[in-house]
Formats: C-alpha cells, structure tokens, sequence
C-alpha cells in the first residue's frame, strides 16, 4: 500500500518483468542479439532485471547514459545516436574501460574520431531506411564507403550497420509495419551483400519497440533493440504493440475539481508530470495525453477507465469522464496511463511499486 | 565564457532582470498588487531579484512550491491551484507560519477546509471566465454563495475572485486580446459590486503573460499574476507579447549531424530538454518546437537565425536550416530558444549564466 498525496509514478513490477522476459523469448536460441534500449527506463536496478535474463549488451542515447550504466557493471554499450564530438573526453574514458560502440554517419565524424581516439571502439554507421532523422541513405554506397575510408583507425571497429525505423510510428495497421520491416530488411540485407567480402561478421542492427513486440525478427537480422516495451504506453496500445494489461507504469493523481455539467474532471498532474505527448486513439478524432483508470490504493485496473486527458498545463490536467468516471469526487486519485512512457519516466525521475519501494533512476 | 559539451540552459540574468523590471512598472504607483507566479522559475535565487523590485507576495502552482518559497523567506503566498485535499497536513503547516491563500471552487473543497483547517488561511473562489480549464462559471452565483456559505470558518478569510484567462493564449492578434480581457474584466466587475457590499475588501486578481505584458491593467483589477515573462519564449513572442531579444533562456546544444540535401541539423537536444510543446509562427504552418539561433560561446545572437526546429524525438531535434543555418558542422554549438520556458526550465532542472555561474531550482 503506498500513500499518495500528489502525482506519482507507479511501476508495476511483475508486469515490468513480464515484459521483459516475454522480448527476451523472441530473440531466444535464435542467435540474434538482444541488444535493449535502456534509455526509457534510465534505471541501474531494472537494468538488473534484463541481466537476470541473460542480457549482456544494452543501448543507450546519450553518452551521459553510457558512463551510468558502465558504472553499473554494464560492458557492451551502443550509444545510438550520432557521436557528438564534444564529448570526445568522456568518450574516451569509456572505450577505455568497456566494449563501446558509436553511430558514425559523416566521413567528418569518422576523420575526427580516427584523429581523437586514444581506445579502441567499434563503430556502427547509421542507415536513414525512411525515417529521415538522422543516418546515410541506405542507396548512397559512395558514402558509405568514404566513411569506412576514413574510419580506418587502428582503434575503429565496424561493427555493421544500424537503423532506427521511426517511422514505424507511422503506420496505421499491422500491413504498413510489416511493410516498412521489410523494405528496411531488404534494404539493409543489399548492404549486406554488398559489403560482405570486406566485413564477413558485419551486424545488422534494428529496433524499435512496434516492429519488435508485433512480428519476428527477419532472417538475417543479428540484433534487435526495442526499448519502450520494458513499459509500453497509450501509444504503443494505439499501434497494437501491447494491451493495456501489458503497460507497466501510471502515474497516480489526486483529483481537485469536478465539473460535471462538461463530465470533467481536474487532476493535479500536468505536462511536468505526464509530458506534453499526445496520440490518437481512432474513432476518437481527439488526441489525448493519457487514459485514466481506477486505482483502489494498491493497484490500477484498466478494465474501469475513467476518462481520457484531453488537456495539459504545467499542473492541471483535464479528464473527459466516462460515466464511471462521474462519480469521482476531490480527493480521489486516479491513475493515469501515459502516452509516452519514456518521457513520463524522465520527468518523474524515480519509481513506486506497488509493494511501497523506491527505484531510482541516473541523476540528470 | 561557458564550457557546454551537451545541452545546458542558459539564462541571460540582464534580460531577465530587464522583464522583472519592466513588469514591475506596469503596476508601479497605481496600487496594484504584483503577485508573480514562481512556477516559470522555480528558483529562490531568481525569487530574490524579484525581492530586489520590491516585490513581497508571489504566486505558485503546488503546495510542494509554496513550502519551497516559504522555506526561503517568502510570507504571502497564493497556490493558484485548486485546493489538493491530500494535502491538508502541508497546507496546514505552511498556513500556520505564513499568510497562504488557497483556492476554492466547490462546496466539497470549503467543507473539507473548514473541518480539517488548523491555521488560518486565506482563499480565492477560482471563477471561469471562458477558459474552461478550472473553476467556478462566472454566472453561477447561486454556487459562489453556496461556497461563501459553506467557507464561513473563522479560520477561512475571503480574499476574492481569481481568474486565469488561459484563453489569451489563443487569441490571433491584440485586438483578440483586448476582448477577452474586456470580457474578464466587465464579468469581475460585475461580480465584485454583487459581493463589494458583504466583502467591501474583495479583491479582483487576474494574471496571464500575454494580457499583462501587452495591455494595461483595466480599472477595478486589484492583482496581477503574470509568470512566463521572467523568461518569456517563442510562443510569447508569437502572441506578440515580446520581441525575440526579451527571451532570457535558450537551451545550448551541440550539432551532431548535417544533411544538406534536405537542409537539416541533427542536434543533441530533444524533448528531455526542449519540452514536446509546439507553437505555430504564421505564416509558416507547420509548428516548431524551438528556434536556433547563432552562439559565439559567450551569447547568443537572435539576429541571426539558423533554422526552427521541426521534430524531436527523446534526444535528437531535427533543425530545418536556413541558408545561414546550412554552414553549420557536427561540433559546433547553436542556441535554442524554447517554444514553452517553463516546461523547458522544468526539464533542465538549474540555469547556467552567461558569467559561467549555475543558479538552482527547487528539488522534484
């Protein structure tokens, strides 16, 4: 039983590691790489619960996050995300101790890095498949090949390549992500072909927590690094990824006003709390920033939603009531599933089980 | 001189002090309570400039703030807040060592207050003017006599009627404005000669940045309590109620990838530091989630303009550049002006100055 006055952010632990053992099973005997994102839950304590099923490399999205989690015991780190170069110190100091891995993706990187290194680190080049934020078109081979060029340091390492497909977000049903799985596995299984004379062991490296949790893993994949499934959320709901049952934190708030000739409710959990992430939920034309569900002080139930919140402020956050949800009154909490679990967990910094313990994230 | 390897908020203290000042002076002399709202800030140290501007009574948006300010040193405070009845042990505290005044807006919230009050304490009844986010419609005198009624502690002094037009912050241009806070106003008015016989003391307390930074304060208006302009921000300046030179906070984040083909930046700065809020800046109708501007190391320049920043993601922004924007390299730093301060603020958790100090915020 945990005593709550204000908003707080609820993790369900056996939910949690339920998630996390059921990914591991997809990648398991198959020889794939379970290589997780631990940038949704920033968390050296639920880091242990993935090494207790047998994972040994992890991905995180900033160097910052790397030096956390190397000094939780973690030595096989990719930080997925373009090298900054100002951080080339701190980049150091890692290589030097574990098995690094870096995103190259411009020969202007790749000259820097082989001028800067003093340890040896493998390298991936990021491959842009569609989702147009960051990597080297999968069609441009020149510069591909100038960024291999370029990268060949004694202390660089091609690991493979490695894409992030965003855009799988997109996809209305499961037909679009099928779709775009498999134009990125053809795209990149090309690369492969053409790259392997040179790089016999090259990996090819994908991940999001959609294509993951929804279909199989392709053949000639060798590793995968969804990361939001540890949670899930309303969005990855919407896309089909998981159920509500299968989400694994809510944030309980106190209700403080009710307006029930508009069947609106205020809480006391705003965007600093929820974050200002919307999705859709179709028919529902609406976006909304979470779903509200009962919570009877010991756990939430999603089998009696109470509303959606249609609005943010910085505090206050508006419910539209389902019937159910008419009879709250100030006073009552509510516990609210989060859109984007992953900037929910960011703002809110620690976690509550249910059995009343506390588990803490990296510092900021 | 800043050393910034990864995205850090940076405050320029002669601006801020400058719209401290500038607000200070709309009320100057004219008997007009300026009660700013600390919630944009959340900072002792920043509290103390505003102290400097003769400044004794503030605004906040928790209890959780309040005790934080009146642990500082601060003795009238507003939680413009509905009243969190889980709370009560807080607030009775806080009541018992400072002038607090809480807001009211049901017959549920007065009961519970006059039963579980141990202090004495101030209230407002929160009336809706058209925002429809909390509080009491404005016709519905039937209910605010009912609250008064029910609020009849000794304990429980009346103070008056608050408003928050949130609505200002959709208004399309100044005469937009101008209505809605004719309309705020005419409806205070009216309210106040109702209730001026029983309460001849009662105040009238109103507060938004975009109505208080770019109209006078109409005849009648007791209290002010603006926030967002310590910092102002791009959705400020696309109400028209600053120029871009008056934001004092841009988040400084270092490029880690060009494309030119699309004429994009990838910084290392996303929605963990810049907030998801977006903002529109007719004509361009696509919204943004920042604007970059030049960084020389030592300030920024909002004379010349790099790009807006068009997505984000958990770490990345992408930057769409402008032609001066197109001479950037991985490495190089730019400034962000951020769509929402405070959300931003929240996020960063302490401001660095441009003299390389760091000032601190309240703890989550």
């Amino acid at each position: 039983m945990i005593s709550i006055k204000k908003p707080t952010l609820v993790l369900n632990s056996s939910i949690c590691h339920q998630n996390i053992r059921a990914m591991a099973a997809t990648v398991s005997g198959n020889g794939i790489i379970f290589r997780p994102h631990f940038k949704t839950h920033q968390s050296a304590a639920i880091g242990e619960w993935f090494r207790a099923e047998g994972v040994t490399a992890i991905t995180v999205s900033s160097v910052s996050m790397a030096h956390y989690f190397a000094a939780h015991g973690w030595k096989d780190i990719t930080v997925a995300f373009p090298v900054n170069l100002l951080e080339i110190d701190e980049i150091n100091q890692l290589a030097a101790k574990i098995q690094l891995n870096l995103l190259i993706e411009s020969v202007e990187t790749a000259n820097f890095l082989t001028e800067k290194l003093t340890a040896e680190c493998g390298f991936f080049i990021k491959i842009d498949t569609g989702y147009h934020r960051a990597g080297i078109a999968v069609s441009n081979i020149v510069l591909i090949e100038a960024v291999l060029r370029n990268a060949a340091s004694p202390l660089l390492h091609f690991k493979g390549f490695l894409v992030h497909s965003g855009n799988a977000y997109h996809s209305k049903n499961q037909d679009e992500l099928k779709q775009i799985q498999q134009f990125t596995t053809q795209n990149l299984l090309r690369l492969k072909k053409h790259f392997h004379p040179q790089f016999p062991e090259l990996i090819l490296s994908v991940g999001d927590t959609p294509t993951c949790s929804q279909l199989t893993v392709p053949e000639g994949i060798n590793e995968i690094r969804p990361g939001n499934f540890v949670f899930f959320d309303v969005m990855q709901f919407g896309l089909g990824s998981c159920t509500l049952e299968e989400i694994a934190v809510a944030v309980i708030c106190p209700v403080v006003a009710m307006h029930p000739t508009r069947q609106e409710a205020v809480i006391y959990g705003g965007s600093i709390h929820l974050s200002k992430e919307q999705t859709l939920l179709p028919p529902d034309p609406k976006a909304l920033f979470g779903l509200a569900v009962s919570w009877d002080g010991k756990s939430w139930d999603t089998s009696c939603l109470l509303g959606k919140v249609s609005s943010l402020s910085q505090e206050h956050g508006i419910i539209s009531l389902t019937q159910e949800g008419c009879n709250l009154k100030p006073g009552d909490l509510v516990a609210v599933l989060p859109v984007h679990s992953c900037l929910t967990a960011n703002l809110m910094r620690r976690y509550f089980t249910l059995d009343g313990g506390v588990i803490g994230m990296m510092e900021q």
